[in-house]
């Protein structure tokens, strides 16, 4: 059974010209070469109403979206709203994804403590910010990926792949 | 003085059968043999108004306790809301706790980014999450451990024991 | 064009005796030694009111003050609460800052795990707890120094600057 996947590209400029946005493209082609079916993208401008009208209609679908990546809309702009988008709407937080991600990109460059990603679940769908470069994205994504696949069966209540889960 | 603690299982399997338990126990004896006098020990089911009743009921007593362990629920699982149930209730965070526990487990295994554990305080009881697993709750003690006590000096208000405090 | 800064000591203490308050000049020296223009200091006790009052009456100012430093009051002791003071007024969290700090000062000691200091941004001023000791600002000041510069831009909306940004 395969993981199901939406990419959510956060970004003004993206919004008005899709063909600036690298990191969506990047993300899809990724996630899809990890064996993710890649159920939609879609480019919202950094605004909290739009970004979660996308998150919300994708978590809340009757077969379940696992995963849902954002990238964009993180750092300290005043229009950069992606992580108080996702807190608002999800049940429950998932710090440790989100720390994982900033000790990593930390490990990088400093200026990751720019970074305000969070990491969350909504009803069985993990919702993960990442930065909005692609580059940034790319590290991200390998960050978190020896772990999805345990993420995703624990939401949804595999439980003989969660038994010896270290939860 | 001796320091009081209490521990808090949080499972249905073991609020079923309190023999599966394994990492209720652990955690009485790793605090007996630190000096904590054990108040009062519990197995509760993976339900926040359950988990809450506890941690409150415990944390309000005039004599106070000093220091809460949970074990079980911080992770991925619909059932797993331990985090949610703590958080609601502290009157203040202790996020350097949290930090520490995530960053201590994840050099064990990337799997640690699936922990939801969090720490907070609620009046002066110190609240902390530990995972499920008796092997992670040893490891998450042994990080813990050396500041625990001036933890709770703190809580206690006892201005000597904190005049020094990095705080 | 040059950066503001307000630095905001928080401690019962030094409120009754200012003479006391050595991390609120060290912190002001240190500032000022990096180019940004010192616009106010405040001693305030532990108290939430009072806290808030002095952030938000800086961080609403017509001609924004770009960052405020609190130093104290982020400990276990029930008196302090700077961090909740803080994040009850700030619109965006500033997760990153946070765990850069926190994940810092635990190299140096594992009494970090004590502190529960919080960054956030609030309008376009960027609002950071520090402890309470004067030699634990000197280091939390050497950790986000590299970032500051970066950070203000973003919040100003200097585009040219945040062109390349790792956000
Ligand atoms: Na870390």
């Amino acid at each position: 059974m395969s993981f199901m996947a939406c990419v959510l590209t956060v970004s003004d400029t993206c919004d008005v010209d899709h063909s600036k946005d690298t990191s969506g493209p990047l993300l899809t082609s990724r996630l899809t070469g990890k064996g993710f079916d890649m159920i939609e993208t879609a480019i919202v401008a950094d605004d909290v109403l739009r970004i979660q009208g996308k998150l919300c209609e994708w978590s809340d679908r009757a077969l379940g979206v696992d995963l849902i990546v954002t990238t964009g809309g993180t750092g300290f702009t005043a229009r950069d709203v992606t992580p108080e988008a996702t807190k608002a709407i999800v049940d429950r937080d998932a710090p440790g994804i989100a720390h994982a991600l900033i000790s990593g990109s930390l490990k990088a460059t400093p200026m990751a403590m720019l970074s305000r990603l969070s990491a969350g679940i909504r009803k069985r769908t993990l919702i993960i910010n990442f930065p909005g470069s692609a580059k940034a994205c790319d590290e991200c994504l390998a960050i978190v990926e020896p772990v999805l696949s345990h993420a995703i069966h624990q939401l949804r209540g595999d439980t003989t792949a969660t038994a010896s889960a270290h939860k």
